[in-house]
C-alpha cells in the first residue's frame, strides 16, 4: 500500500531504525528544534517510542522517566531500549539515548526508565478534577516566536499564567493553565502525551517575571489513560497545569496535570529544573 | 577510636561493602522488614546510599527515581551503582539492585536513576506552604502495628488521613498529614528523607476505606534542602502530605511534600502505585 498522506512532523521526529537487539538508530528534529537544542519533550517521547516499538513489550506505559544528562546535538542519534524484568502484568525497562561526541566517541546524553503494564478494569475514581476554564474556542492562540521552531508544532491557548508580557520581577504565582494541541492536530497517543507533559515554560520565568537561563534535568509522566481512553480523546485539546512548588538554590520543581476536554484525567507529570541566579 | 554507640537500625540496614568498581554488597534489614519484603522506603535508600558511598561522586542528591521491579527476598543483594555522565555542576547515575534466583543466577530486582547536583545559593522561594496543623506534641502516636517491624521504626503522629478505623467503604479523600521521625529518632540526612517519602499507607485503603492489596511501582523524590538545612532540621519531625490525582485501572498515583517543623519544603516526591479490585 503506498500513501500519499504526509508524515505528521512528530512521527517524523520519533523514526526509528532498528540496529541490533535493544538498540535503535534515530535523528534529532529540526521541526521540534529548541533554542540550544531539541525540545525536551519530544526526546521524551523518543525514549518511550524505543520501548513501544521493541518486540518484546509487555502492555501499555504507566510510567516513564528521562534525565537529561547532557544537550543533544544537531545529527544521528542511538536509543538503547532494554527490559530488564518482565513480570506476570508489569516490565521493567532501562533507556538510554547516546550521541557521537567530537572524536566520534559515543557519550550518554540522556537516561530513562520506563515501566509498561498490562491493565485491567477495576474500580476507579479522579481525585484531581479538572478546574472550571473557558471553552478553548473563547482562548486566544498564542502568537508564534520567532526562532523557537518546535513551538510551532503546537497550538496552544493559555487561560491563564501566560508568558509575562513584561518582566519587570512583578510575578506572585506559578500557576499556568492552557489549552493545547498537535499542530497540525493529530490523534493523541502516548508519545504526545510524554511530549506535551513538558510544554510549559520553565516556572520561575512566570514566578519571577524574569527570564533567566533554565532546562528540564529530569521529568517523570505518569500514565492513567489506556489506548482506549487516548483513542476516544482523538485530535482534541489538552487542558494543560502546571505549577512549582519550591525554588531553591538552582532548581525548582513542577508538578502537572492534562486532562481530555470531558475531564478525563490522562496522565500526571513532574519534574526538577535547574536555573540560574 | 572506638565506639560503644549502638549504630542506628537505618544505618545498619544501609550497611554496602565495596565489591569491585561501581558495586557494592548489602542485604535486606529485618528491622525494615514489611509484610512480604523491605519496607520499600528503606530500598530506597539503599539504592541512593551507593551513588552517596561511591568515590566519584559529585554533589548533593537532587532526583531520585527507583522503580521496584521486583519482589526482595530477605538476604545478600547487589548493588551496581555508575556514573553515566558528569558534567560541570550535575552528575547522572544509574543503579540497580541485584539478588540471585533459586537458581543462582543475578536477578534485577530494582531499577533507579539519581541526579546529584552541587548546588549555589541563588534567588528561592516556597510556593507550597506548609499547612497549619497542631504541634507534633498534641497528636497522638500511632500505636504499633503487630507484624510489620518497618513501623516501629518510625514515630507516626497522625494529624488526619490516619488508617481508616472501620474497612466500611466510607473512605471520601485520599489525603493524608502526619508528624514523623525514625524511632529512635537520628539526624536526618538524604538516605532517610528518600526513605520516608515512602511512608504513606496505600491512599486506596483511604479513599475506599477498604483494605485491597497494594504496592508501589515507581517513586521519585527531589531533594530540596542541601546538606546544611537537613543539619538544621537534625532530628526533629518531618510533617508529611500525601494525597492520589487518579486512581485508574488498577494504579493510582500520589503526590506528597515534606516538611521539616520551620516549615521549610525538604523534598517533593511522587509513586505510582499497584492496587488490586
Amino acid at each position: 500500500m503506498t500513501s500519499t498522506a504526509p508524515i505528521h512532523p512528530f512521527d517524523a521526529a520519533l523514526q526509528l531504525q532498528p540496529a541490533g537487539p535493544d538498540r535503535y538508530n534515530g535523528h534529532t528534529s529540526a521541526a521540534y528544534w529548541n533554542m540550544v537544542g531539541p525540545f525536551g519533550g519530544t526526546t521524551a517521547a523518543l525514549a518511550l517510542r524505543a520501548v513501544l516499538n521493541h518486540p518484546d513489550l509487555l502492555g501499555e506505559p504507566l510510567s516513564l522517566t528521562v534525565n537529561y544528562a547532557g544537550a543533544l546535538t544537531s545529527g544521528a542519534c542511538a536509543v538503547g531500549a532494554r527490559a530488564v524484568r518482565t513480570n506476570r502484568s508489569t516490565q521493567h525497562w532501562t533507556v538510554e539515548l547516546l550521541q557521537n561526541d567530537a572524536d566520534g566517541q559515543p557519550v550518554v546524553t540522556t537516561t530513562a526508565t520506563v515501566v509498561t503494564a498490562a491493565r485491567r478494569e477495576t474500580w476507579s475514581a479522579n481525585d484531581t478534577p479538572m478546574p472550571a476554564v473557558p471553552a478553548p474556542d473563547t482562548c486566544a492562540a498564542l502568537p508564534q516566536v520567532p526562532g523557537v521552531e518546535w513551538i510551532r508544532r503546537y497550538e496552544m491557548r493559555p487561560i491563564e499564567g501566560g508568558i509575562p508580557r513584561q518582566w519587570d520581577g512583578s510575578g506572585d504565582s506559578s500557576l499556568t493553565r492552557l489549552w493545547m494541541r498537535d499542530n497540525p492536530p493529530r490523534p493523541q497517543d502516548f508519545c504526545s502525551l510524554a511530549a506535551m507533559s513538558d510544554i510549559f515554560f520553565p516556572r520561575v520565568w512566570l514566578r519571577r517575571a524574569r527570564q533567566v537561563p533554565a532546562g528540564t534535568v529530569s521529568i517523570t509522566v505518569y500514565f492513567h489513560a489506556g489506548a482506549q481512553q487516548l483513542a476516544a480523546t482523538g485530535d482534541g485539546y489538552l487542558l494543560g497545569q502546571a505549577r512549582a512548588q519550591e525554588f531553591r538554590n538552582g532548581f525548582f520543581d513542577q508538578t502537572g496535570q492534562l486532562w481530555d476536554t470531558g475531564g478525563t484525567l490522562l496522565a500526571t507529570t513532574h519534574q526538577i529544573v535547574y536555573f540560574k541566579e
